[in-house]
């Protein structure tokens, strides 16, 4: 079991769904940081579940309390602790349905892994609910980052078969549109595709299925000669937090995939000298990333987001215990489409991981 | 900078394309097992280079010295240190054209990492040379890991724009089939598409341009239970080392990207309890994993290989010492395609991943 | 910055003296051991200040909360963390003082590495009080660690220049006079010479100056074959987590220091074979380890814990802003020897040390 | 099993003394250092057997070959690798005396440990040969240390019952005599006691019989703020490494356990502003090392050394294989007295500690 991760950011995460709380515990800030509270709250308030009609209807206002690390508004140096206290949990559903085995969900694996011992109420620690302290985190690091003029900012890209039509610029990003959209709740380029996706959720919402999505993600005005390699390469630290997050599938850098169908004369990102004496790239297919290292272009990453395992629709699953056939109905409360509520969980650690290996 | 990974199995890796040799330390192997030298060298023949025309000329017959460890034809429980020294180099060639940046290279990037002070010879630490002793750890880890009756095979599912025409079973794959695929240089399940595949490389050679590819790796007999969330998933594990073998671009596990096209309804995975009395899933869409554990479904992922950046077709580029334009044609001695030569050391890695997962 | 150690049962701690919380999360506990409350509240009570004459007056009941990992009574197998609430702090005297360096304390060296951003109140961050988070993880650890049969024991071997008359017996220790040290406040072996100790106490108090003291702890019934060497040996983790709590300045283990005295043929323990077919050892010197690793005798080892910095008598010091020279009277409230409540700590970390060696 | 140490220094160590080869990987070193190379052959000659009448009559001359991660005289910053070769190795003797246990050696819980896999031969990973690689590194860190003008050296304080008459000014240091004694191979601080020291270790060679001793460290011109409390203060980092040493029986800082016997009064370092503005303390009682953090005065330790198991003298044991009574006694080649080998050791450890708490 291992909830913690880092090595110059070293983060320490605990708590369940349905537990007393959920918090982090961040190790290896620098002393003298001075953390802007309304900027986390607002990260974390785009996260927060119960605010919008694509989300579960569990509320939570996802306070935070810092218990330790924090003195007269700067951070000091020593581990920072935050926690979320569990306030909207509905328990007893949990508590009778606990040995069938929702599909898609962990409550089987967990069972096998922590022999029957978990606490399974709302996921337990498999709860996306873990992503709250996530956030709170990212929030920390990218507020840091962005004194360093560090952007990080994303689209959503997909929803279930609906494309967003418009495409960023990987070589040159406009820095303003990717603070606005680091704002937004529903963050797509083309607005009437934004309204086809959002129409696309609540028409499955009502037939009680759920849909999944892919996210595209930019940071720019990183500098060249960030990573670690030969273990730690920049792919090699964010997929290892994007696969953190419960539902990301599938992580790709660059052109990722179809990347695989250009011939290296395609493939390759050309060089030349910039006005300004910096080294660029005419193409940026590799993502701002080149042997593991960061060459000063923005980089780019696309996560998939699976659909919502929670769904109202009829499914077949057993009864662990009687190892009787069931037919499942999820009632609870969840979100048709958990994308939106990604992309800050997603932008968090990416941020965690940025900060991790410049710190280094 | 890290050369290291791990938390039960732990890798130290270390060495230059250039210098005296590559190699590696692995340390957490428990005392008595028996080791199959002639199963490692068998693998780490399918990743040598110079044997086949799909492959670079330089021959390097990668015999390994075992330096520790090792004693009586079984591990101590201390430290296995391995070397593969370093043949058939050419280095002068890169003498002359250190300050001239190969595009899609680690060159640029490894000059402001370290300064300049990296050894740029055949791209030194960064080179696939590196991938060597990675094949080594990972047979030794594969030859632990088959005495569990666990089973690790791939197939080339693409080699540019050419796909595989056969697919593989994800529910209940043919285990002699992928022990097969297991010793192939070059596997593919459809023979025809196999051949397309190997024309279009030798055509691609030809022109002086290079092709990326696919590559899909299945585990079989894999226990549930195995994943240490909420860091330590298997998807972060493995990725994280996915991603540290140069040209990786993209990691997906089970319908992968895919699968946020696809219905919560579509994707689950719905239950059954099957006549020996273990939980399974009627499909695979999430690759054998729940929640970061596997469920005891073959584990399933695919990774992807973008073509090699070494191309003889002239490119644009720069000088970095006098900040010149220049038109650079690689000539020295390159992979068309590195995917075959890929297959090994994904499956070397995953072997590694999976025994520092289960020996925790 | 690290508040985290471990490999297999990991610790991150945080907190500070007069912040809202100390607390510490444990990760990696096995899931389903049940956890014995009122035996973790009668080893923090043993360390708890304001109890008895001999330590501070500030009264701290130290009730722990468990956040996280625990659940119907067992460990989950999650992360645990659990936070004990700061009550009784005076913080305004800190404020006025700040700057004037107290002898003997982290005042200054902490002012340094944190740029003064540090929580100086109570001494922040490096009070003693961080060590009532690792009472309580230790007896976690020894709650389970007894469950195997492992007892830990602990002896005051002198206060001042007061020695214990008698010793212990480190070849065939008695398991039940050691149960019984465990849960003394201020444990001795001969009566006469722990009132000796007490009464000397009383009297550095009176005179506003403290007192120091060594720690002699055993720990029975280990099995042979724990210890990870070459660096993790039991000598290194124990002496990493000793020297970890503030105040103390030596670790030896076995005869220590004296063995240097010593012959080899008096200092070698000389093997036999045990009516029970174990191989025991005629003496104790190696204090139960050897090559870093136990060999089945008793594990034997001291600590030297410094006399308490905070004395009322006047000291020179400085004046940290201003560069001008202090008489400094410490008042506030303050233990006049903080040896009886270092017992259960050092005991803790014994526990600690241990169970991340055993489950590795 | 861990042979590996360290968080921004990191080390890989391997080997057994009639392997191969016993070698280290050092990651994390900065890139463009320059490495003088005669510095590290002079410092493994302090340790290197055979060489006085003190040492061992195996005859080893320890010559290094770097094998990565240095290039054109600098460090690259990639892994570096050096490896020495096994050379005077007289197995046989091993072969026929494997299942007798010498007393005070890691036979039987190395036997323990790895199920009587692990190599023997000559004390294998638990020999004291090792060390070799341990001096390599940090006379590379030293080397890297010295450059910023931080001295470290030792003295031998006792051998047996013999002690230095005189005693080290650990509050201002001579720089010069530091760095005499840093090229000495029996460094003591009188002349006179040195040669009761080497005569009294030749009468007990001449006896079958071996002593032990301290030695005393310093280390000069550190800056205040270095250490990483909570778990990696100075000491614990410290005590980590010199524990890791074979024959380390004790550690103490600045007054160690005789501080226990000072009051508070006594003890408490008093500070002072000095004429050139730095604040320093009248007296060095904490060994320069407050809260875990270095206050800029001298760094003080002392190790204890035991006699060397390895002696001539009947001893009695038991054969592990049939339980038998035997009367072991020890020909092969043994030193005497270790302790003038384990200085070099303990100045490399110190090295390696420093530095990986300086570059965090």
């Amino acid at each position: 079991m291992s909830g913690i991760w880092g090595n110059k950011i070293k983060l320490s995460i605990f708590g369940e769904s349905h537990g007393k709380s959920v918090g982090i515990t961040i190790d290896g800030l620098k002393p003298g940081i001075k953390i802007d509270l309304e900027y986390i709250r607002g990260q974390m308030k785009r996260r927060a579940p119960g605010f919008t009609e694509f989300s579960t209807a569990r509320r939570e206002e996802d306070n935070f309390q810092i218990l330790s690390g924090y003195f007269k508004g700067k951070t000091t140096g020593t581990p920072l602790c935050a926690i979320i206290l569990n306030n909207d949990t509905h328990s007893e559903h949990y508590e009778k349905t606990s040995d069938i085995l929702r599909p898609g969900h962990a409550d089987f694996t967990g069972k096998v892994k922590y022999n029957g011992f978990n606490d399974y109420r709302g996921g337990g620690h498999f709860s996306g609910r873990l992503t709250a302290p996530l956030v709170f985190a990212g929030a920390l690091c990218r507020n840091i980052l962005e004194e360093r003029g560090i952007i990080i900012g994303s689209r959503i890209e997909s929803i279930g078969t609906i494309k967003d039509k418009k495409s960023f610029d990987v070589v040159s990003t406009d820095e303003n549109m990717l603070r606005e959209l680091s704002k937004d709740k529903f963050p797509v380029l083309d607005e009437d595709y934004c309204k086809k996706m959002k129409d696309s959720i609540l028409k499955t919402k009502s037939e009680g299925d759920s849909l999944g999505g892919i996210v595209e993600t930019i940071v720019l005005n990183l500098p060249a000669g960030i990573g670690d390699p030969f273990f730690d390469s920049v792919e090699s630290t964010l997929s290892h937090l994007l696969f953190s997050i419960p539902a990301v599938k599938g992580v790709e850098f660059g052109m990722g995939f179809n990347m695989t169908t250009m011939k290296g004369s395609e493939a390759n990102d050309e060089y030349y000298m910039s006005e300004d004496h910096k080294i660029k790239t005419y193409t940026n297919n590799n993502g701002g990333i080149l042997g593991g290292i960061t060459d000063g272009m923005p980089l780019v990453f696309r996560a998939a987001v699976k659909p919502t395992p929670s769904i109202a629709k009829p499914q077949r699953t057993v009864n662990i215990r009687n190892e009787k056939k069931e037919i499942l109905k999820i009632e609870g409360r969840h979100d048709p489409c958990i994308v939106p509520r990604a992309v800050p969980v997603i932008e968090a650690v990416t941020a965690i991981g940025i900060l991790n290996l410049m710190d280094e």
